[in-house]
């Protein structure tokens, strides 16, 4: 294992962090608040330290990573971009322990969305700022990840795409990395300053909008009010940030095609149909349950639509109190939660692509079994999926299962009850954010005991970084040699 | 699909149902109890019923029943007999409806135990020596279905059994079939007696020695009180049925070997050792978390023991009320309960060798990832796993968990609370009998909306024949040509 270098990645990225801190300083300085000494402190240390990092293992800088090594690289960093966030919350006096600002902070990196802040708009702006702003950087950090690192590491089935980046074709790790992130990041820089506009000309300030952008594009959900997306009341917001949310959780790979008006290849997309028949499946039964709760057909459309969008893309905005719903409702959004937004994208949970090619698996072995001598092969956009690729799916599911199943028992002896514990779990777990019961979208985490956050902590961490690149850490084997 | 042969078949069923039935006519007599002339009733419909569509359909009779029917006689076979079955409970006027005695017998051929019934012993008792029976009956029937019918079906990689079961020889369908069922049906027989023997030895009398002797061997659940196994205070009992209940839930090749003196096969066998893992760790775990809610340790030690055998083997007797136990132990008896018992049982779930091949499997995904390069295969008591086999049991797994979802939303649509609804679906598909919430183990299912009760009905016999069995049925494919 090359330590130095890992150490000098580490150092490169907290010296990223330190950069993106300036932003909230410009807020306080504007604002006049009171947490200017705050943010230029936590700068400072970010800085200092990130920079004594680099400096000392800058000898190793020019060795190339191994691939072995990249798992580590990449779960320690978000581990430690994670704690220098959580700092500025530390220092404000807002959470109650370190625990809760870090926890605060690894739901902002992992773009998860779960707050700890009973009331949100107690804070002073430059934070509140920071706060919305970290899910955008993790969103930066997650996109690099899924189209750039996965593929390559090729766990949970991510080979399959492999070649779907036009621009990944060089052999070299690092220039391949550095030349896809810079055209991702054009991408998703273009849709948030969109988004600005659009809610902007909607009438919300300036301030909101920019940390709304943020926060949608990332499919993150923090949000600047206690209400959440509800406090806005023009639907028209409503309705831009669900078709923003909708647009975060496509692969960007799509829009690669885009670009290159390759359109065809766009709509032939399987997983893009799949998604879209989700989000109007599971709108349409949830349109249906909750019928007879809002006065009008317009808030029952919106609503039902607003709801699914935010959690099959794991946002996690809420425009009313879903806590309040049908069982059945809520069932079908939990179900939602596990399915996640699509491949390549911000998105979290499985991934729509891997229940696509899953159901096809399931119909594939029952035809089997009516034509016992066919040869079936599954197919996913005209390419056939070979036998490993569809077991390692299957092993990432699996392990997505029971990373929620011994992360629910945990929260359960740790004395909270079962649907908090079963639905907070697969909300982190699928960086979703608000759950059910306790930890329902009008509630939040800072109830929970210290030992439950610290698993909650965890399961964001394992979902955003897909299971393998955490999980792997824990197994003997990775360390012999 | 040769509708002649089927019904053949199902009428031989019906005569032979009709032949068990003549036992509880003998209880009636001699306890001279009222349900004399509705047992006497249902028998004779039965019987006729039987012989005139196996006289009809006679020249049918020496055809070979080729694969793709099995599927349908099997399920149809489970439906009708269920229907005749339920004919005493509803003359009886202890059931409200056809629903609710249809329900109960279900629960009784598909090995469940989950019961309509608010106060079980004021049924006369012969109608409720029948109860007892039916499951005694199911439990020979699935025997034969698990290791004659399903291994040659090859559905959810039980051709992995194919040859486990050294009767299975001969190519011919008929003679394989009748003959591995009198050895198999002579072990069940055996262990069934042996049980009697012991509760009467234990103080039970002769009657319900023999009725929980039946249950318990086909790890069914029923019992002749209302608080099941807590009606009795003598812990040898519990004991005694603990050590039946995990017999039943060992697969029967392995009292072949056992009667061929191959004793190093039966210790070699990973199920089993596996097997006894689960209950072992099930009960550590749920002892542990207990330990402060009986007043002496044998009590503490008793019930964890018997409850985790008791739903590892989807039996579902209970000792004692362990819906009011801590939510940590009820979560672990969830998953207990999807993991179920040995395959080539009577138990339900998913089964163990199922679970641990997964495990297995995503293992080896994980240590494909370190060693890239590597060639890796999963292997079973020395032989190797092939792809499709492993590739049946993810389908399996998958449309397991299908199932329950969906059913889950049925009853969460007709009103019924989530925990409720989640765990007696789960309960249901196990084939366990009682579940959590309002269907816990002091409860039962007579609350339900009618709706609810027939998705349970359909859950039991889906769960029951190994899910494909059913599902196949439900594929406009099946149907073609």
């Amino acid at each position: 294992m090359n330590y130095g270098l890992i150490l000098n990645i580490l150092g490169s990225a907290l010296v990223i962090v330190a950069c993106f801190k300036i932003f909230p300083l410009f807020i306080s300085i504007i604002s006049r608040q009171s947490d200017f000494t705050i943010l230029f402190i936590s700068f400072l240390i970010t800085l200092f330290s990130g920079a004594l990092i680099y400096f000392l293992t800058r000898k190793y800088k020019n060795q190339e990573l191994k691939k072995k090594e990249a798992f580590l690289t990449v779960t320690l960093t978000w581990l430690i971009v994670a704690f220098f966030g959580a700092i500025p919350f530390f220092l404000s006096g807002h959470f109650e322990s370190f625990t809760d600002a870090y926890f605060e902070s690894m739901s902002g990196f992992t773009t998860t969305g779960a707050s700890i802040l009973k009331d949100i708009e107690v804070l002073p702006l430059g934070i509140l700022f920071w706060r919305s702003m970290i899910q955008w950087v993790g969103g930066m950090g997650i996109i690099v990840f899924a189209l750039a690192i996965l593929p390559m590491l090729g766990s949970g089935g991510m080979q399959l795409f492999k070649a779907e980046v036009p621009e990944i074709s060089v052999e070299k790790l690092k220039p391949r990395i550095i030349d896809t992130a810079k055209a991702l990041w054009f991408i998703y820089f273009f849709l948030t300053v969109l988004n600005i506009a659009f809610l902007f000309i909607g009438g919300m300030d300036i301030y909101n909008s920019i940390c709304h952008a943020f926060t949608t594009l990332a499919t993150g959900g923090f949000s600047t009010k206690n209400l959440s997306l509800g406090h806005f009341e023009n639907p028209f917001i409503h309705y831009i940030t669900a078709v923003f949310m909708f647009l975060a959780g496509v692969n960007y790979a799509l829009y690669f095609w885009i670009y290159r008006l390759r359109f065809s290849s766009v709509f032939k997309n399987s997983e893009l149909k799949f998604y879209i028949s989700t989000i109007l499946i599971v709108a349409t039964l949830i349109a249906v349950n909750i019928f007879n709760i809002y006065p009008s057909y317009e808030e029952v459309f919106r609503h039902a639509f607003f709801q699914t969008v935010s959690i099959v893309t794991t946002t996690g905005f809420s425009s009313t109190d879903f806590g309040k719903w049908h069982v059945f409702s809520q069932i079908i959004l939990v179900i939602a939660m596990i399915f996640g937004g699509m491949i390549g994208s911000t998105a979290g949970g499985i991934k729509q692509v891997r229940i696509l090619l899953i159901l096809k698996h399931a119909y594939r072995e029952i035809y089997q079994l009516i034509h016992p001598r066919a040869v079936l092969t599954i197919r996913l956009d005209e390419k056939i999926l070979d036998k490993e690729t569809l077991g390692s799916i299957w092993g990432f599911i699996f392990l997505y299962i029971i990373l929620c199943v011994v992360a629910t028992l945990c929260l359960a002896a740790s004395g909270i009850d079962f649907i908090t514990s079963a639905t907070s779990v697969i909300s982190a777990v699928g960086n979703v954010g608000p759950a059910l019961g306790q930890a329902g979208p009008a509630e939040n985490y800072s109830f929970m005991p210290f030992v439950a956050k610290w698993v909650l902590i965890l399961c964001m961490l394992a979902g955003r970084l897909e299971i393998y690149t955490v999980l792997i850490l824990f197994v003997p084997e990775y360390w012999r040699k």
